[in-house]
């Protein structure tokens, strides 16, 4: 029977702002990712998300971001090799303590936005990231972007590593995301997506936009719940996946 | 041989803003409470602070704040008991990491500023700290105001506790410490510390602003640093219980 | 013809995170109060929220807050009454830069949340923040709770004033508000608020929960529009101040 | 009679931490840049500066910086030219209403750290900076470095411009700043920069790091006083200039 991990960025709100759909995304997926308070989410949304994941058995990730709440993280920013390990701890620890405080376990680790992207290719950005993760603890699942320098530097500490592939964003031929500048950038079509998550489970492979086949290895995939469109997607999807017999299940 | 801890607020810079002497202080105390970042304090401080503490092998202990780095964490906010449960223990989370992160172990907790004082009193918010430090770690040590709610219902949750005395601020008769508006609250001539701080020890008593004795019980005495002139009055204290053979040891 | 003001406080998006309902309640007011970055809005959200007021042609008003984004500004904080001074007039000037950079005017100023309560009672505070205003000019209408220190702290500067009343709040038989803690503290019921708003308009006076008559001198009804419920409620108040002739016009 | 206007960055100081020597610069230079509480400086920081400003005569410009108090704005962020216009207008706003307050006026804007340096080549940041300050009024003198798209874009809005020298800093043949990076880019000895001073203000040009003769066009030297070094320097730089009959004085 193939497996698959389901994981989606959640606890991104902050105060009185809400965001997501964390109640309607929590049955469908195996992992999340929670916000740790720089870019979204704060102490109180941080407690609750982390109760909801175990309500629901969910996998609990850390999703680190920059110091930016203005920007959700989503602005590349110049910090130091040495500021990105910091922050990274700092928020790592900040969510484990809730996920302990309720009797469970922090699994994996996911960069969130800017310093996901900027650590795909920034090798000692990368390196600072992975060595804080690892400090945290050696038995956490690293979460990226296949082949990233993130995930390279996470292996030479000996961490585990998952590839990450998306179900609603098109690919370039090289196997990179189409920048959402570009129209298209975006799926839409809940069929398209579904076709686009059973490729990169089953076939292994993604149709580029230019319309060639791009190899993809990934061994979990991000949904998106931020809109009621992007949760039906995602329902769509799980749907599916129970129809081929292909259990959602947590990393590792 | 009598022994006392001896305490100290540090890893109060931000960013480019530097404030205090730690590197002064560090050979003087014995346990260090480290600030985290929600009053003082951020991630790469907290590194360094913790990295400090290891080296002159000081005690380290968590300092959390309320949410107001303008204010220092010093003006009463209204938060809610649930409020102050989650930013304590999401600043002890964070924190910790560095801790563990360098091979070291968190033994305490204190309360800073106005969230020290506010859990003198109120019933319900001290136990929503306490409580907070509870489920970080039931070995953790609470370090506050004698007699405090805090310390009341930290020993409601099993948590072993240290009560607080202060070598540079003058008593009321009835054991509160004079507040700041008051002249003489603050005690600036050297040689009345000292005095202050054996009589504390020895004599388990100060003498009140008014005169008067009051029984105080401390496990741990708080030396400020801040000043130049702070740190000489640190030092001379240390230096006369050295010349008294009281040893300066960690809590417990 | 009679005349009143509808306000309602706007502009209090961040970022990402949307809330209200700016656009469907511009055209039933005569007055916003936009909040200026400090509990809410940034600066953004400021420059739209200002275009829209321009648009429709609706008095624009800072509506300044307590440093406290998390908390929305809702939460009192023991800030100096100089600290209330200088926040205050940081947020107006803000804003206003806004309104004059697309060539309109700043009309008024309400203070926000906790500052708003604050300044009720506190002499010393409403003297500060009335102080604030007067600097940012002279011209400016004061917006606050009737008979409070704010308003008569304005008086001493000179300032106009304008009393708020609430259309969807209960009211005690002292004319003070009723705490939201308390079980009808909101009227949620359309034609009760509409009831209570002609009661104010007309007679002058509301019905307290208590059931007694209380008099109420308001140049000025808040209305609110964060849910779509309160978007209805607003829309039939306008409807029925139609019908009676009452014209729906900004403050002087 | 020759003059030149000497500028320096103050008003940096933040709630409880205190950085630079604003009281000892005061009397030395013609014009003072004020933080305006995004990158340091906060609202009471702000009312003293202003306050201070206008007690030695000094003419007030607004020194808006990037949204990142731990990376003291110089952390390069990826912001949008328009969210660029929003934070500068906001920050000219909030500063200029401290100044007029006080009656005083504000004269001139000079980006701070990273947002002063991505100005230089970044045409559409620049034209959206440069748009801000024209709303905010078309009287306002830009500060930015010589040849800088932000002093181009500043032009096409009509406003009067300055370039900007340094006095402290080595240049490299093409008139760019050596990056701090390189050793030498910091010039820390006294005489030396008293010659680059007087260099830049009679001959109009500096000697490289090469060597190389660098014509330079300022009509502002930017002189730094956070250490007392930096104090000493730019009192012998006016000492210099006196003895020379330069007559220090506000741009226009």
């Amino acid at each position: 029977m193939m497996k698959i991990d389901l994981n989606a960025d959640l606890g991104e709100s902050f105060g009185i702002y809400h965001i997501g759909n964390d109640e309607r995304l929590m049955p469908l997926i195996s992992s999340a990712n929670i916000a740790c308070g720089f870019h979204a989410g704060d102490p109180s949304v941080m407690r609750r998300s982390v109760a909801l994941c175990l309500e629901h058995d969910v996998a609990i990730g850390a999703h680190p971001g920059l110091p930016d709440l203005q920007g959700f993280g989503r602005r590349a920013m110049a910090v130091t090799a040495e500021e990105a390990h910091d922050v990274v701890l700092y928020q790592i620890g900040a969510l484990r303590a809730f996920v302990e405080a309720e009797g469970g376990r922090l699994r994996h680790v996911k960069p969130h936005g800017a310093l996901y992207h900027m650590t795909i290719e920034d090798r000692a950005l990368a390196r600072a990231v992975a060595e804080a993760i690892y400090k945290a603890s050696a038995e956490l699942i690293v979460v990226g972007f296949p082949e990233s320098a993130l995930l390279h530097e996470a292996e030479q500490f000996g961490l585990r590593t998952a590839s990450e592939a998306f179900i609603d964003r098109a690919y370039n031929s090289d196997g990179t995301l189409v920048s959402r500048a570009v129209p298209g950038a975006v799926i839409a079509e809940v069929e398209q997506a579904v076709a686009q998550a059973l490729g990169i489970i089953i076939d292994k492979k993604v149709t580029s936009i230019a319309g060639t086949d791009v190899a993809i290895e990934a061994q979990t995939l991000c949904i998106h719940g931020d809109s009621m469109q992007a949760v039906q997607m995602a329902q769509r999807v799980v749907e599916v996946l129970a129809g081929k017999n292909i259990s959602i299940t947590a990393m590792r």
